[in-house]
């Protein structure tokens, strides 16, 4: 193990002594599909995602720095804004969620609900970046990114880090890619915890950045929001940081990708077959798996939240 | 303890330990609802249920016992079905199923992919008791039942037993009921650990004939197969078993029945809080609990299957 990933390895352990009291071990699963498979269903985790994970590593590290936070800010339409909207409230301080005015309702309900303020008016897709970057100037609030940040990275990296203590002997590991704080944490476990592992991430077809960046050896970005079931993954690039984990220091193999047919099965046999209700974005290792897209052996996923859209749901069942 | 619970306990224990190298030992869940709330979830048990708790118990016991059965038969069109043809194929016997013929599809071909034979010719709701024994005879098979048989009820209160090894401190502990033999392996393993605990029984206001028979102190009927979305707890009758140790031993505190609209309710908050796939049989005692029909305190839930209809569930999910 290099020093790079030692390092990284440590921060994880930190992590995951730190968030332990706020987040939950979920179980892993066998299934009837193959005896090969173990899924680390993180639907079940606080908020139905893998998110408080890196989170409430964030916030925690920072309110035990020079300054404190007054508050903390966030940009995000899904997931990550539950997160933070109750790690913020766990830590005791104010926290700022720009949602964009086209989010599914129910989430902007759902991160109200712990106690966040949210502002929509005028957000969009593309210009939320620099919003963010004014609302931040105006309050004094410190941000906590969804995945270019190291303290959510060594965070996410604690899934994949139970997923081994449950089952040593991993082949292949694979989870979501958007902009690449799961896949990060996962590889600096998996790596570290034996470099064979075959670490793989799996994004949309549609959404194919980290695809194109992993190829090029450089970060490239969509040129606009892209279309796609799976939206928790319609990041336009992965991060800085991602990049370094990932590509530079070549700790993920490969990144497959899947289309939206593939997607919709992934989706329909979770809840079918394995009766876990995910949302599109979990369901994409599943999905690369089914296709048959994985190298053979023992093989974990990691399947990352469960919270779909209502309406998403009922098309998905209904169009079979 | 008196002595009748004391000697059916250690059954269930013989049987933890008969069925074990073929069933999963499913996990205990917490949940974002209630942290008094915990959950078993059955439908990530073998085939999607609990019945392979019961249903090797009783195909295992068989077989070492004289004579031994030269196959088995029961009669199904759910989950039972699954679990006996997997049961006879682990111990390589032949299953015979009876399904009736307006049965679901997809579950007709998941147990023939388990290599039984089925038979569905001629096969009603109404005669299947009757077609049984007529093909019994003919075959010299031995009988499966769902619910009146010990084997059944001790192998089904296995998964009582591993909820209050994770969670030994429950004050109420709740089951689906449709003939009984989930309740009463429950009641059994939860009164032997502490007499305090209340156990209940959960099923459609649409299918009371448990709730009939609990009031009226012995064994009522349903005049005609009910109907209800849980399709699991059809049964008209409880069994006889099933009586005697739920009723008569007083092993059950109370049995509650929810409306069709609870139930779909239950389903809905499953598949979208909780992300978990249940089917409206599954879903009973979170209808219950939501509907707030439990006492207070530490209550687990027992989630016993998710092999539901596809349709059924576009529809409840889609008709919110």
């Amino acid at each position: 193990m290099n020093g790079f990933v030692a390092a990284h390895r440590a921060e994880v352990s930190t992590a995951a002594g730190r968030i332990r009291p706020h987040i939950r071990r979920t179980a892993t699963l066998t299934t009837d599909l193959d005896p090969d498979l173990r899924l680390k269903p993180e639907c079940f985790q606080v908020t139905g995602s893998f998110k408080p994970r890196g989170a409430f590593n964030a916030v925690l590290s920072q309110m035990a720095r020079e300054p404190r936070p007054i508050g903390v800010i966030a940009v995000s339409s899904g997931n990550h804004a539950q997160a933070v909207a109750l790690a913020a409230r766990t830590a005791g301080i104010p926290a700022l969620l720009l949602i964009p005015e086209d989010a599914n309702p129910a989430k902007v309900a759902a991160t109200r609900a712990l106690g966040a303020e949210v502002i929509q008016e005028g957000i969009t897709f593309a210009n939320r970046e620099q919003r963010l970057l004014e609302v931040m100037g105006d309050r004094g609030f410190s941000l906590v990114h969804p995945f270019d940040d190291w303290d959510v990275i060594h965070g996410q990296g604690t899934a994949a880090m139970e997923l081994l203590e449950d089952v040593p002997q991993l082949d292949v590991i694979a989870t979501p890619v958007g902009g690449g704080g799961l896949l990060s944490g996962t590889a600096i476990v998996a790596k570290s915890h034996n470099p064979n592992i075959k670490v793989i991430g799996v994004e949309p077809a549609n959404a194919d950045d980290a695809y194109q960046s992993w190829k090029a050896g450089n970060i490239r970005s969509l040129g606009a929001a892209p279309s796609t079931i799976a939206d928790g993954v319609r990041t336009t690039a992965i991060g800085a940081r991602n990049f370094e984990v990932m590509f530079a220091n070549e700790l993920v193999d490969e990144i497959v990708t899947v289309t939206e047919d593939e997607i919709a099965t992934g989706v329909r046999v979770a809840w079918t077959r394995l009766h876990i209700a995910l949302e599109p974005t979990g369901a994409l290792p599943l999905a690369a798996y089914l296709a048959g897209k994985f190298p053979k052996g023992s093989t974990g996923l990691i399947l990352s939240g469960g919270n779909s859209n209502f309406e998403t749901m009922a098309k998905l069942l209904g169009t079979r």
